[in-house]
């Protein structure tokens, strides 16, 4: 209730939260305009996504794009200022991999270029390959049968669940005050219990699951020479992911494409209607298992109070991508947005009185498991629950991935005593959107990793754009996706953000310690 | 005026309109409900569009794709039970050309599989060749002077006008009530004379028309390997064209591809960082010159009154199609339902008075040369205006060229005489949406080779869906694209509208003969 009635007379609270700020935190009322002025005046935060996105390419984890992505920004860092920069590994990960080449057609009946990409870590055709097509439509395992005796030389075009249709809703939007509004309402008692269907999607799940591996095996057994999927897009816009496991173990699978659905749905269609199609393809990746580290990417600005310097903020965002793209929303957005923070800090000449620190995470889209090895090494390790001594020395991890919309507010994570302090940090941003603390608690992102052994980690509330409908994980997650106003509205408010947390007087209020779960073990 | 009253009283005409149709045109009231029937609940239309489009395959003028949908449709027609069916030549168009491979990626400064097409008409690269890539930015063909010494044996990369941003409006919408009201309104006195920036305009075009054709002789004479350039679009949709003459004596060209936007403004945006950009091109096209002509493809359903026999309702749409994808919006879309309307009729067992003919357009896309051809043959050459016998035997003939959205009304055309006609026949439809008669004119398709020598050509007003955002001339103009609740409604009305062409005395009423125009001459 509180924070809907801070929203609704925030014109006159705006004052008052300044001079009580002041107080609190002894931060100098002038760095907000001097952020605000060198973050829209001076932004270079569109430059910063230029290399991440297009000059270091896609970022697969354990990619030589990513290799590029932070050897290029542990340099930029540097030459803004910032200290102890490093590219700095957290733990084992697995087998690099990289498309070498990749082509598809249909030659016949007749001749046309088709648009797909390899999934991540399955391996080429070893030259081209002309081959016809066999449909493979089964919603169980047992439905695959059917198949037997089928595949052989054959190359599989997997049934398309979600057909495009013609869109009459706009890809990007942008939160609505109401929606908003209910988000600041929000409070846990209103969702308790589990969802009416759970028990009904665990079931879905476990068939498909149980469906996915005995087809996987099955096209090897049987003697298929490629598989082409598609899981949705529309438009010439496609999903990917991986297709096989990173582990230097990972058991063999077949070359597989994933395909704009056009295509895909044009080859099903002319298959099923018994007309004979052959495709020619022709990939090439690459496996590099002499280093199976993953790394992230870190760079402080050192903390300037004798008793508050060894105490640290961070921000960041994963820097690896999927690899159909250039992961220009997911999640360069987020790593030039915090890069562009500490910069604009820098150049506002800030004496902090705690430390910054910028993390660019490896390997997120695996499992968070960047920031969750990093957590493990300098904080705690969620399976034991034994703090290490810098535990008690963060005040707050701040993360930004949720596409390139400018913020408007951010989540408390179910830290009710946080919310007061975000309130009044969101208060000179008003003007620029970002409005709404809610208690809601968010996922999908390395904050996670902080907040699983009991550290302040924040995720901030972005404008949805077209992030669920276009970029995430599509091969059209580039750089037109980026709004240059939005990413330089988010820098700002997170330069701010930092900011004042390093500058508060008290370390942010926590949650209590959660239990060990040994299950979470990396 | 009338019009709009017409709309407004819809409810109450309906009545009164259909009382009056009996007595005037003799058509059978139940043939109305009859034709609802076959076309709702036994359509056939999805099926044609899916031979049309995915078996078919793009149908570009003079293409082989082009002559596979002539035969089938001829075949389909007369297994309906048409008679006549035929593909006749309208004269000679010029050479044929297909892509038998095409393949684009980039190669440093990484490797990233790119989604372009070969322009139609233009020549391959013998084989992969691997080269630098040159932008060239220019406005002026004066501009082009920089270049010179620069272009041998690089890619030239074509500067992008219109690069793609986040979308805030639907892809996709329907007219609504306010806009079909407007176009009822229409009368020609509202909008006479030049626009305001016409001669800015023809200024504009003029100063492009020189950049373009220097250009053209500039990357040969100065010995460049390809060119890539991309004319809009987003999302992995882009828009084709055609890059060279298809006549027989045309000037050489180098290949060049249309590029999906993304791509296209990566490559721009690094070369222009000064990063070494290398691009791996093959692209293998085939011309053809030994059948130069063009067809059309044309069938009928005999006339059964002694008298009115010899005269003939028209109906068609264009067959051919821009070689990137299926051609489904533009024009399967309209095939289909012109084809599925005559299915629709021999179904019902119609008897109709006159003959009905469908007619099935080449060439359309390079200038209407079918249709403009099959006029020519049959009625009258605007060049001369001497009229042909069966000029004075066709009573109308109905196009439909705009998209797959569902009918809303028609264009009259300019023929005031002919509105009140229309609107009755719409009456039985208002409550499928199509309700307006506009007297505006509209053009850009096969109905204009009709009116061009007195002849009543009409186009349907169609739900402009996502024609002119996603699938006009794109590579993403795919089967996806067509709702089949759409093409159902539209066969039914262009039925009822053939049907009632077909039983009235008289036949629609003309507007004056235009004077010759020998400028014209095809």
């Amino acid at each position: 209730m509180r924070t809907l009635q801070l929203l609704v007379v925030a014109g006159s609270l705006m004052v008052a939260g300044s001079a009580w700020a002041q107080q609190a935190t002894k931060a100098d009322p002038a760095m907000l305009a001097k952020i605000k002025d060198e973050g829209l005046n001076r932004s270079r935060v569109m430059e910063t996504a230029f290399y991440l996105t297009d000059v270091c390419g896609p970022r697969l984890a354990n990619s030589a794009g990513l290799a590029r992505a932070n050897e290029w920004t542990r340099k930029q860092l540097t030459d803004w200022g910032l200290t102890n920069a490093a590219v700095e590994p957290w733990g084992t990960f697995g087998r690099g991999w990289e498309v070498e080449k990749s082509y598809v057609a249909m030659t016949a009946p007749y001749y046309h270029a088709l648009i797909g990409t390899p999934k991540a870590w399955t391996p080429g055709t070893n030259g081209a390959l002309k081959k016809r097509v066999v449909v493979v439509k089964a919603a169980t395992a047992a439905e695959l049968d059917k198949y037997q005796g089928q595949l052989r030389d054959k190359i599989v075009l997997l049934d398309m669940l979600n057909p495009p249709k013609t869109s009459f809703e706009p890809d990007a939007r942008r939160y609505s005050e109401e929606e908003l509004s209910k988000m600041a309402q929000y409070r846990p008692e209103a969702s308790v219990g589990q969802p009416a269907d759970a028990e009904e999607r665990m079931a879905t799940r476990r068939t498909l699951l149980a469906l996915r591996t005995k087809l996987a095996d099955m096209v090897v057994s049987e003697g298929a020479v490629a598989v082409l999927s598609s899981r949705g897009g529309s438009d010439g816009t496609f999903f990917t992911s991986n297709g096989a496991p990173y582990a230097t173990d990972a058991k063999p699978v077949l070359p597989e494409l994933e395909m704009a659905p056009e295509d895909q749905l044009r080859l099903i269609r002319l298959a099923e209607a018994g007309i004979a199609v052959e495709l020619e393809v022709e990939v090439s990746t690459r496996f590099q298992s002499q280093d199976l580290k993953g790394y992230n990417v870190v760079a402080e600005i050192q903390g300037s109070d004798r008793k508050l310097k060894k105490e640290v903020v961070m921000l960041g965002g994963h820097l690896d991508s999927w690899h159909a793209a250039t992961g220009a929303t997911d999640n360069a957005a987020g790593c030039a947005v915090m890069m562009e923070a500490v910069r604009i800090l820098k150049a506002t000449g800030v004496q902090p009185r705690r430390t910054i620190r910028i993390a660019l995470w490896g390997e997120e889209e695996q499992g968070l498991f960047g920031s969750r090895g990093y957590v493990k090494n300098h904080f705690a390790d969620p399976a034991t629950m034994q703090l290490l001594p810098d535990h008690e020395k963060l005040t707050a991890y701040f993360n930004l991935d949720n596409g390139a919309g400018k913020i408007r507010g951010i989540y408390a994570q179910g830290n009710e005593a946080v919310m007061p302090v975000f309130e009044e940090w969101l208060q000179p941003f008003t003007d620029m959107g970002a409005t709404t603390v809610t208690l809601r608690t968010t996922g999908g992102t390395d904050h996670l990793s902080f907040d699983a052994v009991g550290l302040p980690g924040f995720q901030f509330i972005q404008d949805p754009l077209d992030y669920g409908t276009r970029t995430h994980h599509t091969n059209m997650d580039t750089y037109e996706r980026l709004p240059a106003d939005d990413l330089k509205q988010a820098a700002v408010v997170v330069a701010s953000f930092v900011y004042q947390a390093a500058m508060r007087d008290q370390k942010l209020p926590r949650k209590p310690l959660p239990a060990a779960k040994p299950e979470q073990r990396l």
